[in-house]
């Protein structure tokens, strides 16, 4: 495919050592090339690919200098994009780094798209929808578990395991197919509904397979939004501290609305914790007070985690008992604080409320007790078995929704040949079985979810 | 110098679409090559100085993927710091960014101090004091105007100019030699004299030349702090606004504190305004009422410039009067807002107020006189004459500082060959004015001076 010439910022916002303005397109090499002097006054049309060249950046309008930069050229196809890319290296200051993006787009460049790189290393086929989708969670990843998922993703693990169940639906729409055309054998019927439903079964048991790490997946990817409830003085703003002492601390700022988002996540034992911002966490004082209220509840159920703490040191109030009601059937932890003080609390009465759920106790000022709560958080998300850093996690909603219609497909399939439903009913539920897979890897995709997707991707990308 | 290889991110932190790591030193491409490994299994120690190259970096204990990059590889002493240098683009997420360079340390890069790559690129010679001090001028340029006073500082024109006086002195001090040497020539010493006075003088008026630059150059580099005073309702927000929004508003994180300190640029003609942060603003609503207060006062003679607000549709106060007071002898600009209502306000007495500084009405409301405003501003600062890009600016205090102890130092020197002091103090006058303007340079330096300056550096610079 024949597109323009993009270029953009590639490197994130704010003061740095080096900044990155990458170019892509026919035009990447002729565009650098206009405003691009080396010392030794060589033509970058004529250098060897893959080859880097120190020089400045001359507006050709003015003749001033406007850069010392480094300046990286790479000719498709053997590039990210598959087109001709130049990056320029440059100082990393705004001022500098806007500049050198002014001038390019000043040759006739035009700014990209969120994501118009990795777009186009889509769209000239170099990577696949969910590999290119990986690429965004390789960048967003929040744990090493999180990095790994996505480079499994990126070097093409799930699309590989999607193509194989493809592959396999399309065998058994052959079977299908010698059931149409020749009606008149019967043991071709016969044999033909066994295999049908023997392969069938296999596919199912693989997107079920898969949807069963979606939930672990998602987590990884996304984080688990944690709620710490209490009454007041138990303990809350402590154990914020504690999580966030101990483990490393991870701020981010979400790109594009530089200081009006800001999440902060904590890494316990790689699970990504999504912090409710502090504020959310003073107001649960609130939330302790209007327990019972519709919409307090509701800030509760929003959470994947909440820690619910108590004081060891105090006797149960009617507002803790109260909270074990608000958080009935979600993922809690109990956590009963302050055991370096004199035990007041019925701990009998704690453990009959707690039930099923996991129970810490902790004394957060003399620092006991956090191993055995970042072991209980771990392990309620976390049966041992992700340490294996092959498994292929699926962790992209889109992607979950994707498989979760694709089972229901495969389901009526399966259903409808053990019913004897007429066999080109079947056959429509297979074909739509092939086409929703097709969807996770890019294939069968209408432009409008690609632009969409692709325009949730960082600048420069 | 030979020094050991030393490694850090050298892109700002966030999420981007591409992190640099880079290692500099005689061991960074033996440690990139232990744990890169390309699709076709080429040897880094091998390769082509100032090349690209696409492959994995694999973590040698596990033997598992740790990125996906690409990986630039330069010989010294074609480069930054006149070392090896690699630079590993990564996808520029925090956890990447992070592996990568947590894996090159493991191999046994240390981890660089901030500035130290720009350190070496000094230490090994590339770049006198001057040039590396601009390197980082030209990361934290707020405006144009600032970028291109460091793009000439570090193209080495500051560096010239004082190599040239340097010189000059050396060959006053030829002179004086030959005074010394020779007493017993009578005439000799009358010319050296004469020699000796027009020499100096010249050198003392090129120094003088350069200070001069220092005021607006200083500007440039750091910005004026700027305060807008006013009674309550006169409009000062709105003029923020304006400010803020008729320009680019430059928000920048000050690296290392992320999220602690915060300032806020705009740029009004080149000239970068420092915005006393939005807290500030609102408490000059105490400044006026407790004007007077020697603390309050003291807040405005910080500033560098003092936008003094009226209003035009209301009388003059004794608080009104008051600010005219509490800023006299500042540079301030008298703004008389709410044109657009009826004229209430005795202008007489306020252009009697306000007797030689800048008068500008305004109508914020309707956005009228903000040009007016921005041109007084401008006008303020710079006398036409900064336009000229080729102009030397001094914009660094450390500079400044010396230049004016040399100019003191030379100015002794004129004044005892004036007086017919004994030649060997004039010698030594001289002496100590070429070693002063030898320190801008890095010439006869301290170490201890050296770390303090490279300390403030960003990471990875």
């Amino acid at each position: 495919m024949e597109f323009d010439t993009i270029a953009a910022v590639s490197t994130p916002m704010g003061e740095g050592a080096i900044a990155i303005v990458r170019l892509s397109g026919d035009e990447a090499i002729s565009i650098a090339d206009q405003v691009f002097k080396s010392p030794s006054g060589k033509c970058l049309k004529e250098v060897d690919s893959h080859t880097i060249h120190y020089g400045h950046l001359i507006d050709p309008k003015t003749g001033q200098i406007v850069e010392e930069v480094m300046l990286s050229l790479m000719k498709g196809p053997k590039t990210f994009t598959r087109e001709d890319v130049v990056e320029i290296n440059c100082h990393g200051g705004l001022v500098s780094v806007n500049r050198v993006l002014q001038l390019v787009l000043n040759q006739g460049a035009r700014l990209a798209e969120p994501g118009e790189f990795t777009k186009r290393a889509f769209l000239n086929g170099r990577i696949d929808l969910s590999q290119a989708e990986a690429v965004m969670d390789l960048i967003r990843a929040k744990t090493d578990r999180a990095m790994n998922v996505a480079l499994n993703q990126m070097e093409g693990r799930l699309s590989k395991l999607i193509r194989k169940l493809r592959q396999e639906i399309l065998e058994i729409l052959a079977h299908v197919e010698v059931n149409i055309d020749y009606p008149e054998y019967d043991d071709v019927e016969e044999m033909t509904h066994r295999v049908l439903l023997e392969k069938s079964t296999h596919v199912k048991s693989e997107i079920d397979k898969l949807l069963r790490t979606s939930e672990q997946g998602k987590i990884l990817r996304e984080g688990l939004s944690t709620v710490i409830i209490g009454r007041p003085n138990v303990g809350k703003s402590s154990l914020l501290n504690a999580l966030v002492h101990e483990n490393k601390a991870i701020v981010t700022d979400i790109p594009g609305t530089t200081r009006d988002v800001i999440e902060e996540y904590v890494n316990v034992r790689g699970v990504p914790l999504r912090l409710v911002d502090t504020a959310g966490i003073r107001e649960t004082e609130d939330i302790v007070e209007r327990i019972g209220v519709e919409r307090s509840r509701q800030v509760l159920k929003e959470a994947d985690l909440i820690l619910l703490v108590l004081n060891y040191s105090d006797l149960l109030t009617m507002e803790d008992e109260n909270l074990f009601e608000a958080v009935e059937g979600m993922d809690v932890i109990v956590i009963v604080n302050k055991t370096d003080l004199e035990q007041k609390i019925d701990m009998d009465r704690v453990r009959e409320l707690t039930h099923d759920k996991q129970l810490v106790t902790t004394s957060l000022l003399e620092e006991q007790g956090i191993d055995e709560l970042e072991e209980a958080i771990s392990s309620l998300f976390f049966s041992g078995s992700i340490e294996a850093g092959d498994m292929t996690y699926v962790s992209n909603s889109r992607h979950i929704a994707l498989l979760n219609q694709a089972l229901t497909a495969i389901t009526d399939a399966i259903e409808n040949t053990e019913m004897g439903t007429p066999i080109d009913i079947v056959q429509i539920d297979l074909t739509r079985t092939w086409e929703l897979l097709g969807e996770i890897i890019g294939e069968s995709v209408h432009e409008s979810l690609i632009d969409q997707l692709f325009s949730q991707f960082c600048l420069g990308k």
